[in-house]
């Protein structure tokens, strides 16, 4: 289901769009206001097979990055997340659950420190700067938040690594996962990380200063061509068979960190103070009624899942599917499902409704689908 | 410029969406993580003609509406914008901008108070829900901040009045310009002011209930069918010829209400306390360096303006274009333009760099365009 998408300011273009639009981008999706390129010239299941054998470049600029700056960033940051950030050192990268009063998810941004003064928030999609200058005015915090002028490029698939090395040095190499190194680019310092929305490994360039992403682009491709590198974007195969949750997708306000399986993230001892730390901490002792899993299932190749699929068993609501595709390695429908508490061992013959028309069978597997 | 937008469960469907499918929509844009309905069957042109003179139905969820409830609901409004909301009373719609503590812009929604303890704030493109929460939390502040289930038709056009009146009774006359009143919907109440992003007049139902939906469609294109209905949208060439900015378009945090021709609207005087104050202040002392203005060029037939485009006089920066269309009535490109001091009153032409390779003379016009 693809249809045309209107262009405009309020859509802004990032540092890459007239190099992907070059390229022969074929389909992109918003995210923080912003041009997500989604689809190239090949098919979904082309390049899930492409990103797990070679390497690709995805302009992923819409993770925009939200710079937390002064004596009160530390406290800042702390304050919308449940987990317990001082595990965190300059050079770490840390996936963070952020949460409202109610411990609704708000987003779930990777935070880059540069120093106990000085953070990266790389988000999701939605305004989390907005939510992080109202706390801080609210709080009268001495911070600055703001947009960073930052252009992320992402490095994805098996030989990320030699191409890295081939371009920033064989230093790079050393670079742990969730770890971030300096570069050198055209006489500019540059932050590289081991990270990506991918389970195929790679590298992500939190590229500043938007003037330089043409020509970064160009130099990546170009030093990419000896590894068979094409422009792509997150696989929704991959990334639901590897168990990657897309805020907004899967997580809305209406779940909390538990739900995604991440109450190993939460401090609930009271060692740290955050906005919603009560709610959370009664989820925790009640339990949640619902948590995400794998979900596999037959028939015919299913849709795209632009509104929730109704999971049911003899009649009964199991849950619901918020991500699916067919996946060409495994000759079946995967997705990703929240579950009601009373199914998580169910092992029976589960329906889905894909809307279309056709009922479909399948059953809870675990992740990564394999 | 159109080009295929991916559909997911993020970019999230209206009440609506299967109803303009099924009319045959072409375009979309996306406004808070939704789909809004930009293009049907005719052209931009066709569509600009038929609105001056018929009706047309509009969907326009993607205004979403944040309800602030509770004892501070008052004091929360207040400290959001520079407008002072003392004027307002039950029942009235009063629009505001909405700025941060630089007196940025964050939002500029219309404001539907239901009492000094319910307030309804139907928005523009960015998550103000965020900022409202984070505020209120810093703030201790008693009041509730949710989004509603409000899903917002616009009937737009001058047979709207007539359309309106046939379907929900002849009181509906009498609500004057930015009042909003109830009506009854399959035994249901509802909210119906008299508003709407056009300058041809026209009604907003703020339709509570994502269920009711698909038959409140039906049962005002039905209705319509003798006013010649057609579904539509906001249509960027009546729009631009109106003066009716866009947030993300015309209006970013990097500028003030004073660049929108807003400080009639701005309290300066100390009356009221809200965030930016000061910034505002200092800003009304100093005077702006730039301002929105009505821009008029010939040439070609113009692009979509997906980026700004410069505005030069003798090779000199004069400005930039956001918004811009070819108006059928004006034999013209029509623009939305922010201006620099210095040019205000230039009546020299001025050139536009469309970046489609050809160069464009225009000058500077007034709102409206006529």
């Amino acid at each position: 289901m693809s249809i045309g998408l209107n262009f405009s300011r309020r859509i802004r273009r990032t540092a890459y769009t007239n190099k992907v639009e070059q390229a022969g981008v074929s389909g992109f999706s918003v995210v923080n206001h912003m041009l997500l390129p989604k689809a190239f010239k090949h098919s979904v299941e082309d390049d899930y097979w492409h990103l797990r054998k070679d390497v690709q470049l995805w302009d992923v600029s819409t993770q925009r990055v939200i710079e937390v700056v002064g004596p009160d960033a530390s406290k800042l940051i702390q304050l919308m997340t449940p987990r317990n950030i001082s595990i965190c050192k300059a050079g770490d990268c840390l996936y963070l659950p952020i949460i409202d009063q109610n411990a609704g998810l708000i987003n779930d941004p990777v935070l880059l420190k540069h120093s106990e003064e000085k953070f990266w928030l790389s988000i999701a999609d939605s305004d989390l700067l907005l939510f992080a200058i109202g706390l801080s005015i609210g709080l009268k915090l001495d911070v600055v938040v703001s947009e960073a002028d930052i252009w992320t490029v992402s490095i994805q698939g098996p030989k990320a690594e030699d191409l890295i090395s081939d371009l920033f040095g064989e230093q790079t190499r050393n670079i742990k996962f969730f770890k971030f190194d300096k570069i050198d680019f055209k006489k500019t310092e540059q932050i590289i990380a081991r990270s990506g929305y991918s389970r195929q490994g790679g590298f992500e360039i939190y590229l500043e200063g938007k003037v330089l992403g043409p020509d970064l682009w160009d130099l990546i491709l170009q030093a990419g061509q000896k590894y068979n590198i094409r422009p792509g974007s997150p696989n929704i195969i991959e990334r639901v068979e590897g168990g990657l949750f897309s805020y907004g997708n899967e997580i809305t306000r209406e779940n909390n960190p538990f739900e995604m399986g991440l109450g190993k993230y939460c401090s609930l001892n009271g060692e740290v103070d955050y906005v919603g730390r009560e709610a959370l901490q009664k989820i925790a002792a009640d339990g949640v009624s619902q948590k995400l899993k794998a979900f596999v299932f037959d028939g015919s190749k299913c849709p795209v899942c632009s509104s929730p699929w109704p999971l049911t068993l003899n009649g009964k609501r199991v849950g619901q599917i918020t991500s699916a595709m067919y996946s060409p390695r495994k000759k079946a429908n995967v997705s990703i499902a929240m579950i009601k508490r009373e199914y998580w061992s169910c092992s029976d013959k589960i329906t889905v409704d894909c809307m279309d028309g056709e009922l479909r069978d399948g059953r809870i597997d675990t992740f990564p689908i394999i």
